[in-house]
């Protein structure tokens, strides 16, 4: 038996660190990226190359970006009024899409017990301390509406209620688009449990 | 709306064109890279650079390794009577790790009317070529067992069949539909077992 050359088992093991990538996708790839274009693979290096070189967290709300503070806290248009709490930056750009104009909190991941994460493997504390110094009237906890991030929004609340400063959570409900007698149960009862007034 | 920084724009597009990465796994993947330790994602672009800049493709065979000729087709104790003929390096991986001891030849890639692959693409050229000169006993066409491998096998065939040599394809206890990539090794071994004469 021949082995492979050595750079060729290195990079599948590289690969199949990445969240997703299994051993055999991370294969997959390694030949694509010894098959395709030499530029184009090399693009691939730099590209990582420069987003570690150019991208540094913003040390005021933890958000990925060239700048420190990021462009979201340095922007003077922004609402300073309320903060919205999410669990990663890639969330932060889904909320950037459909145009909210506050200011973030990102925690860097979510409380879990089963991952043992709790609230001081996050940026928890700098929030808080965030909260009593800028004195926002809201907090939005913007956590994934699952178990992990029901849990977290719960010891968020629990260390920001004695700040005095108005908790919110999410609207849960029915999604935009679903069929009413295809959603799961937990959705149907969340949409019944939250219905508001038209009148 | 903020726009995210352009060298995550460019990692999550780099992403984006490999393999079976949509851009949902790519934007995913690009923040789990700004996540983890600097050095932990540096050294998978460095892995990257490193393959390319070690692997060659081999000249006679053309499967990829550090040298040239590669590391097969220089091994003086090697059967040099059999050529199995297969699409890609990685497959050629899979033979050597259930202990085939021939020589290859890889033909990067399969023929495919829907892709407009045709011979002149593909290595076909170098192996008449290669058998001409050489004079193995036997060529064993080593394609996938599915509609492209078939008939990729199919046109070698007639092209080896007036150079007299004996050509044999792999037994079908290959699954049809199958890839050679992913199936067990007992598999495999029984295919090489059971190759079949098509002159």
């Amino acid at each position: 038996m021949v082995a492979r050359d050595r750079s060729i088992e290195n990079l599948i093991e590289r690969l199949n660190r990445l969240p997703g990538i299994g051993p055999k996708s991370a294969e997959r790839l390694a030949f694509h990226l010894l098959k395709i274009d030499r530029d184009e693979a090399l693009q691939l290096a730099r590209a990582i190359e420069n987003v570690r070189a150019a991208v540094r967290t913003c040390s005021v709300c933890f958000n990925l970006d060239a700048s420190d503070p990021c462009g979201v806290c340095s922007d003077e248009t922004r609402d300073r009024s309320i903060f919205l709490v999410v669990e990663d930056p890639r969330e932060l750009t889904r909320f950037e899409d459909v145009g909210f104009r506050g200011l973030y909190h990102v925690l860097q991941g979510r409380m879990s017990q089963l991952e043992n994460i709790g609230p001081d493997d996050l940026t928890v504390g700098a929030l808080i301390k965030r909260v009593e110094r800028d004195r926002p009237a809201e907090v939005c906890l913007a956590t994934n509406p699952d178990l992990e991030g029901e849990g977290t929004a719960r010891v968020l609340a629990e260390r920001l209620q004695p700040l005095g400063v108005k908790i919110t959570r999410l609207a849960r409900g029915l999604p935009a688009g679903s069929s009413i007698a295809q959603v799961s149960s937990s959705i149907l009862a969340d949409a019944i449990e939250g219905r508001r007034s038209l009148s």
